[in-house]
Order: C-alpha cells, then structure tokens, then sequence
C-alpha cells in the first residue's frame, strides 16, 4: 500500500486553521511565505514517500537485530537515514545559531505527520533527537551547546531519552540510577533504563543520551531528579569522536509493532556523564523534551491512521461486491464498489473526520507553541503558554486513541483481507497500538488535563478557551446559513454547553472523583475543540473561497452529526462521578 | 498469564438472567438440574485451565505449519485435541439420537466461552463442527446422517465451512464454485475457496467439508447455491476410511492472530461429494451453521475480553506505582497498586460492566435458540424464534466489538509493558480483532439487523421486544429503592426512550438512509438490551438472596452510568441520516 501525504489538507489547516502566516510578526519568522511553505511541503511529502515508505512494510517484517556490535537496523533504514541528514530535514524548526533552519513547530509537525506516515519506527529517531536537542538549548551549558547541538541539528548525531525504570514507568519519583560526581565536574551514571526507543543503532555516528538519574543525598521522589547527558562515544574537543562511553544496550524488546524501532533495555555501567540544568530540577528540564514528544505522538496516531484510511479508501474503490438493498436486506446481484455500499462510506467518513479533526488541533497545539515561544509580548506569551498546556494532553490524546481507532476501522473496512498480514492494514493496527502509551499513557494526559492543567488554575485557563469559543459561535452563527452550517453550530452550541457543564463538574469534583472522571473530561475537551476548529476553518476558507472549502464544509457535517455530536455523552459519564467506579472492592473484581 | 473460566458469573446468569431451569418443561430437558450443571460448569473450567489454557501462548508463537502432508497443528494441539474428544466436550448440544448429550445450548455457550478463553484457536475447530454436525442433524439425507454424526459428535471427525472465495466474501451470490453430478447420484466439487478455518490438519482423523457450489444450470446469484458435503478421506459403508478426497490445502494465511488455527485455502479439483438438502437451496442450509456460529463468535469476543481482563485485573493488583493525588497533579511518593488508583479502577469497572453484559446477551440469545428448536407451542416457538432472529445480529457483533475494545483497554492497563509480545496482553489484542469479521463483518450485521430483522417485518419483532422492556420497567420501579436501582431505571429509561426512537427513524428512513444508520442502531439496542438484562438478572438474583446479587447490583450501577447512559448518543448517529454520509463524492474523499 502506498502513501501519499495529506499536503493538501495540511496547506488548507496551516492557513484557514492555525493561520500560519500570522507568525510572520515575528522576528524569526519574517521571511515565512507561501513559496517557502510549498517547497518544504511538496518536498517532504516527495522525501517521505520515496525514501521512507517503501521501508515500512520490510521493516516491520524484518525488524532490527541484535549484533555483535550492538543494535543493527533493518535493512535500508541506515541509508535512509543518511538522506534524511543530508536532505536537511532534522532542523527544520531547530535553533538557527546552531545551524537550524529556525521555522516555526507549525511546520515541523506537518513534515512530521509525513515522516510517521510514511514510516512511523523511523520517526522515533529523528523525534527523540529534535526533543533532545531543544531541551538542551535551553538548560545545558554553552560548551555542551557548541558541541553537541551543531550535530544533532543536522541529524549526524541522534538523541534518546532514558526515563523508564523497570519499578518506575508513570512515576518517575521513584527512579534509582545513580550519578556519582568525579574530581573533573562530570558524573559517572549507574543504572538502568528500559523502554529506550532508538537507544541503540548504527544509523546515526553517535548517540546523545539525556537521562534522569539521582545526585548522592537528593531528596526523595521527583524532587530529587537531575537530568544528564552520557554520549554513546565521548567527544573530544575538537567535536571529534572519543572512546566508547560505559553504557550500551543489553537487550532488545519484541514487541506487538513498530518491528523497526530499537526498544532497549540500556545498561549504564559508570558512564561518564554530564549535568544539564540545575541539581534537582531535571524533571523541568525533561518536561521540554516530553511536551515536545507528547505533541508529536499525537501527530503519530493521526499519521497512522491518515495511512491506514488511505489504504482502506483505495481498497474500498477497488473492491467489488454485490450492493444491499431492499427491506429484504437480501444482496442483489449488482456489482459495485465497495465505496458506494452506506456502511463503508460512512466508516470512510468517520476516519477523514476524526483525522482531520485531529490534524487542526495538533496544529492549534503547535501555534500556541510557536507564539509561546516568540512573542516578544508577555500577555500574549502567556496566553499562548496557557493554551499550550491546556492542548498538549488532549492531542496527545485524542491523537493517538483516534489513531488507534482509526487503524481497526481501516482494518474492518478490509474484511477478511484485513486480518491477513500481507495485506497491510494489520500492521497499522499493530503500530497505532503503542500511541496511546508512551510519553504518558492516555490515563495519565487526562490526570494531568484534569488536575494540573485545570483544578489547579480554578479553571481561569479553560475557562478563557471557552470564552473563545463562545465568541467563535457567535460569529459562525452569523454565517452559518451562507456557508451551510446550521448543523455544525447546533452541536457547536450544545458542546459548549457540555464543555461549561463540565468544566463545573471538574472543578467541584473532590480529588477521587476527579480523577475517575479525568478521562470523559478529556474526551469530551478533545471532542468539542476539535469539532470547532474544523468549524472555524470553513468559515475562513468559505470567506477566502478556498477551493478545498466545500469539501470541508462537507466534512465537518459529517464530523459535527456524528462525532460533536457525542460531547453530552461524555458529560454523562462525568455525572457519574467516583460511586460506581469504586462500586466494587478490589476482591469483588475478581468475583462473579 | 493465567485463565480462570468465570464460573460463577455464569452460574449466576443462568440462573438469574437465562432462567436455565425453566426448560425443564421441555421433555428433551426435563433431567436438568443443578448438580448436573454444576459439574459440567465445573469439569469444564478444569478441563480447559488445565488443557487448553497452557497452550495458548505457544500455539500463538509456534503457529501451524505446511508440511509435506499438509497442514500440521501447532505443538501440543493433537494430544489436546484428543482430550477434549475424549472427555466429550464436543457433544454438549448434540442431538442424542446419534450419541449427543442433549443438553441446552445455553450450556454449550457456557462451556464455548471457557473454551475459546482458554484458547481461541483451539475452539474454532469445535465450533466449526458442531456448526456443520447442526445443519448436517436437519438437511442431509439418513445414510449421510448414519455415516457421518456419530463421527462428527464425538468430535473424532471435523467439521468445516467452506463459503468464501477470493472475489466473494460479503457477497455469496458471486460465488463460483461447481458441483457436477456424476452417474452414481453424487458430485464433483471444482473451485477454490479461501479463509477455511481449521480447513486442514492433523488432529482429527477425518475433515467433513460442507461447501456452496453451483449445480449446471443454476440460477444466478445467492438463488443458485447448493449445499454440498465432502469429506477429506472418503467414507466406507462400514464407517471406515476410505482413500483420500480430491481436495487440499495449497496454502495457509500469514494472520494478525489466531496462529494456531488454520486459514486454508482449499483447492477442491473434482472432489466427490454430496447434495445436503435441497438443489439451490444451500444458503438456507448454510444459514443454520452460521447463526449458531454468529452466536458463538459474539461469545468468542466475550471470552478473549475476559481474559484479557483477567490479566490486566492480575497485573493491576502487583504493578506498585505512586498513585496522584491533589489539585497540583503531581505524582506523591505514596506507592500504592494501580488498581486502586482511579483511572485504572475506572477501566476495570468499564471491562467487566461491558462483558457481563455481553454474556447476558449470549444467554438471552442462546436461551430464545432452546425454546426456539424445543417448544411444542407454536406461539412460543415462533415467539423465541424471532427473538433468536433479532439477537443474533446484536450478540455477534457486541459480543465481538467488546472483545476486541476489552483487549485493547487490558492492554493499555500493562503500560509499555502491554506493547511486549512476552506480556501476553498483545495476543488478546490480535486474537480478538478477527471476531469483528468472520461469520459477516458487523457492518453486515447491522444490515441484516435492521434490514431483514426490522424493516421487513414493519418493526413488529422489535416493537415486541420493546413491550417487554418497558413490562419489566415497570416491575424494577416498584423495587428500585429496595435493591438501589435508581440510577439503573432512570438511564434505562432514557435507553427504552432511545429505543423506541430508533425503531421509528429505521422504519421511516429510505433504502439507503437505514443503511447509512444500520450500525448506531445496532450500537443503540445491543446497549440497550444488554443494560436491561442486567438489571433484570439484579431484581431476580436480589429476590433470590443470590450472595452475588449485591456484586451483580454494584457492576449495573457503573454499566447504567458509563454504558446504558450512551444510548442517546447512538441515537443522535441514527438523526444524521445519510446526508453527512454521502456529503463527499468518492474523488474528493482522496482530496483535501
């Protein structure tokens, strides 16, 4: 199955959703413009679907090995590598002092939804080294700077981030590895890591590790975290390359999906480290690199499941059977399309709805982060920090578990085709799998979403989303007979309603229940936002007369009936509160 | 991991909700009684936790495999296969006259859900053999009958189901498949068919095909099929073999799941055969083998779910991380298991809710396929006759929808760990995906359901059913507050509402706009149905001073909040109509 990159859904969201160019008040981003933003779309989109996509079903069969000389990727993935770093793709939104192209995450998440599409075990690399390489320009020392961030921009060297202990998975607080000082200023590391995706390979010359460990006398729990950078092979001076460092990985993991991405279990055996960001205060400095890698695994499960409904629409064109017809419900004999038959349009609706839906809010994410990160005005930086906090959870979310959906009705949409592996569809189903996992399991965004993005702030920071959109309502219901939206705002009214509703709930929940109504919550956040950003789009892009405007009108009817729609839903399991969740004893579950 | 049946869930809902004894007043079931239930319940759930069970990681892992005289069983599978025929399993249901026990076949889906928990694969054979020994007891002539059951109830021969072929899968009216008479009133099979569950293998002695294939001169489409039986080795008068058949397998599928179970393809080059049932009639034939098989895949989806679950309830209950509390979302050093932590009590609550109700479902549908076949009253018989109709449709496509959502949701409970083939989760999670599709994808389901279930009658079966739930509304209102149903009647109320709605928009609807709805209509009574069951089986077992009630009342409170209350939202998917549906052209679901 091939995969063509969504370039015209992404041009149309960059400009009549997250509204791209307005990022060109920005010093940094002055010269963005629409040449500039083609290049590197249809550039991407070319680079990705003839470098990357081919090697995705090989490398899902063949999978990496474990060498005598450590991990050994699938075959290809090295020289595919190669040309992502020689092509300049790495650095697109990376800091341009050391050598980054310095464009907005807008359109770095855009090439990266075509990169995980096109292969998502690749993918993992070069976003782990991107998350590494800006949470160093912020907290490591300038000599670190000058380097190592030269060579992770360009890809040469690639990043890892070693978190996970055996005991320690969503509580970081309980973490063990060591970091023992010397008398030179640096640490030498002791423990180890698992779940380190792309830990080892031979893709890239060196590996740049930034790892969380625990300084002599720290102060128990996530209070006593530093964070350290421990090269694969020490460099010298001169930025060449030194000895091996005394870390590698011990093992591979044999997991359900992305065959092709090194799971590793890293051994740190006394390496030679040294401390990033103040004593203590490493979680702050891996929030950079997690926020970032949150927003894009949320980009993932949409590049997955934007793959994954590719494959389905084509098999669904090309596929004949009989159409059903008649309240006899009997099958006639006229042969048509698959494509035609009510069902599986609608399952084919139901995918290019919820991903793009998706796909806006990934890049309301983005922009908040782009301003977040740019305005030289404090009110609006914090505006933007806020929306960011608020958003980075629900596209995790939202993104990954739409990815995961959507990948097991891509599937269904294949029939018996679809469970055979050949095919296709089934891979998707096992890559999407990991999404709603890693960097925070879907459990712990609604948590974070919930508590410290929402109780925290006695709601003032949801608060002003839903005053936005409130404004928005009324503004499309201006318009809404012009560009045929009266559907759309009816269920844009009664998810406000539900969002207010509850928002109220979360905020007078005691701390339980709010934690067992966090998820709902989350869903029915995602839900509503993503529902008005595809409303708002149309409006722009009917008031621009955008050619693609119709057909996301069309779109967005569909998404408002049947996805919008379901905002009361989710705000009824809220009302259900912590009762019938702790219903049962623990000894019951077991029971009956 | 481990499998536990869950025996006494069961014993409680045949009980409470399948009134199991009241079938007693049918001659054939008149020695029913609880020791005798008991100690098949009982045997079973020792015989597949000891058998079955241990086998289902490797069968997964080895797989089967070509050899040079077909298709050889995963290790360990003949030796289990010859237990179970041994210890009688296979004739549960089976008629008597030929060596069954002529138990119900609520008891038989009791057993068939230990079974396929045990070992999905593994069941699939059974299954396909009780199917094809079913319509064999009332379609093939006496000799064939004399010949072949015997064999085929003890399970000492197989059965298979041979319907799709690689242009015709959804659409049996395109099969090609032909049966040329010879001169002694038997047949010559020629054609190929794919996806041939347990098609071929070493485990039993004989294979007994029973295939749709096309008489000279039959009409065209699903009018034009006859029912055809072939065995693998060809049957002496005296019950001995014979040489071998003229049919093989010449590949096996590559699948998600399932390793352990065969999918052939079967080359049938001038096989002998024999006519079952009437020329051209084979579809009717066939449907008698596939409802019970439909029955027992939403039960297979039931049993995978369950087993999931338990791994995940297990793993939840060792897994020591600090749980989060306060309004700052941070993670508190008090280590805690995650089972009580909220979200993860939440996700349990929601599995076990959503399976128990999916087995009422399979015991309401096994229960009304007993009256149907066994009541002397015509009135009755048609009346269970038409509730098994409208059941069937529910339970396979709940049933199996769950299994596949409970196998991701138990997944997503290990962590990273759950993404680990080594875990266990991730074999549920490719296991349970293929319930969806085989036996009708779900998408057909919902056709048939509202189509041939609904539409064509007028509504009338449906409006039935509906009359019985508001009859039984009104019994549990008059004891709501002594049994703490509150929360129960009001959402099964609004569900009841929901219902009656969704009956009179599917008959109002045009041809293509019920399709366009079939499956939130599906969605909406399958919920419905089941949350009312289990409020049913609540005033029974409560009446009854079942020491489960209190456990059965506590798990319908979380079903009626987080389940039975989504049914307004299934209904609002059904308002949309096929507008939203068809909103795009086929070109532009490409575009954008």
């Amino acid at each position: 199955m091939n995969y063509m990159p969504p370039h015209r859904a992404m041009r149309y969201l960059l400009t009549h959703s997250a509204n791209l160019f307005e990022l060109k008040k920005y010093p940094k981003f002055t010269n963005l413009s629409d040449s500039l933003v083609d290049d590197i779309i249809e550039g991407a989109a070319q680079f990705v679907s003839g470098v990357l996509a081919p090697l995705n079903k090989s490398g899902d069969v063949q999978g990496i090995k474990m060498g005598a000389n450590g991990v050994q990727s699938a075959p290809g993935f090295k020289e595919a590598y190669q040309a992502y770093v020689q092509a300049g793709w790495q650095s697109i939104s990376a800091c341009e002092q050391y050598g980054g192209m310095g464009l907005p995450q807008l359109l770095n998440i855009a090439c990266g939804e075509m990169v995980y599409g096109a292969n998502m075990a690749f993918g993992l690399c070069p976003m782990l080294t991107s998350g590494a390489h800006k949470a160093m320009e912020i907290f490591a020392p300038a000599e670190i700077k000058n380097l190592y961030l030269p060579k992770m921009i360009t890809g040469e060297w690639s990043g890892a981030m070693n978190l996970t202990e055996s005991h320690a998975g969503s509580d970081l607080g309980a973490l063990k590895t060591k970091a023992i000082p010397d008398d030179e200023g640096r640490y030498k590391i002791k423990g180890q890591k698992i779940f380190i995706t792309w830990g080892e390979h031979d893709c890239a010359e060196n590996i740049i590790h930034l790892i969380l460990a625990r300084l002599p006398n720290a102060p128990e729990g996530s209070a006593g975290l530093s964070l350290f950078l421990a090269p694969r092979y020490l460099v010298n001076e001169d930025g060449s390359l030194g000895e091996k460092n005394n870390l590698k990985a011990i093992s591979v993991e044999h997991k359900l999906g992305i065959h092709a991405s090194p799971t590793c279990v890293m051994e740190y055996n006394d390496a030679t480290a040294w401390l990033i960001g103040a004593p203590h205060k490493g979680l702050a400095c891996m929030f950079v690199m997690m926020n970032e890698a949150r927003l894009h695994v949320g980009v993932q499960g949409i590049a997955i499941g934007e793959r994954a409904y590719q494959g389905a629409l084509l098999y669904a064109q090309q596929r004949i059977q009989g159409d059903v017809c008649g309240a006899d419900g009997q099958a006639l004999a006229q042969a048509t399309p698959i494509v035609e038959h009510a069902d599986i349009r609608r399952e084919l609706m139901d995918m290019k709805a919820r991903l793009m839906a998706g796909r806006a809010l990934a890049m309301a994410t983005a922009k908040a982060v782009d301003i977040a990160n740019n305005s030289s005005n404090e009110q609006e930086r914090m505006h933007a920090h806020i929306r960011e906090c608020l958003l980075t959870p629900l596209i995790k979310s939202y993104g990954s578990d739409t990815g995961t959906h959507v990948a097991s009705r891509a599937l269904q949409v294949f029939g018996g085709m679809g469970f055979i592996e050949e095919t296709g569809a089934a891979q998707h189903y096992r890559d999407a799998r990991i999404a709603p996992i890693y960097e925070g399991t879907n459990g712990i965004q609604a948590i974070d979403f919930i508590g410290r993005k929402t109780r925290k702030d006695k709601g003032n920071g949801m608060q002003t989303q839903i005053a936005e959109l409130e404004e928005m309502l009324v503004q499309t219901k201006a318009v809404q007979d012009k560009y045929k939206l009266g559907c759309a705002v009816m269920y844009l009214q009664i998810g406000i309603q539900s969002l207010k509703d509850g928002l109220a709930l979360a905020l007078a929940a005691s701390e339980r229940e709010s934690l067992a109504m966090a998820v709902p919550y989350q869903n029915l956040c995602a839900t509503v936002i993503g529902g008005a950003l595809l409303i708002e789009s149309v409006v722009k892009g009917m008031a621009a007369q955008d050619t693609y405007a119709p057909i996301m009108q069309k779109l967005t009817w569909y998404h408002s009936t049947f996805v919008l729609s379901q905002a009361p839903a989710y705000l009824e399991q809220m009302r259900a509160g912590d009762g019938p969740v702790f219903g049962l004893n623990v000894s019951n579950l077991a029971d009956l």
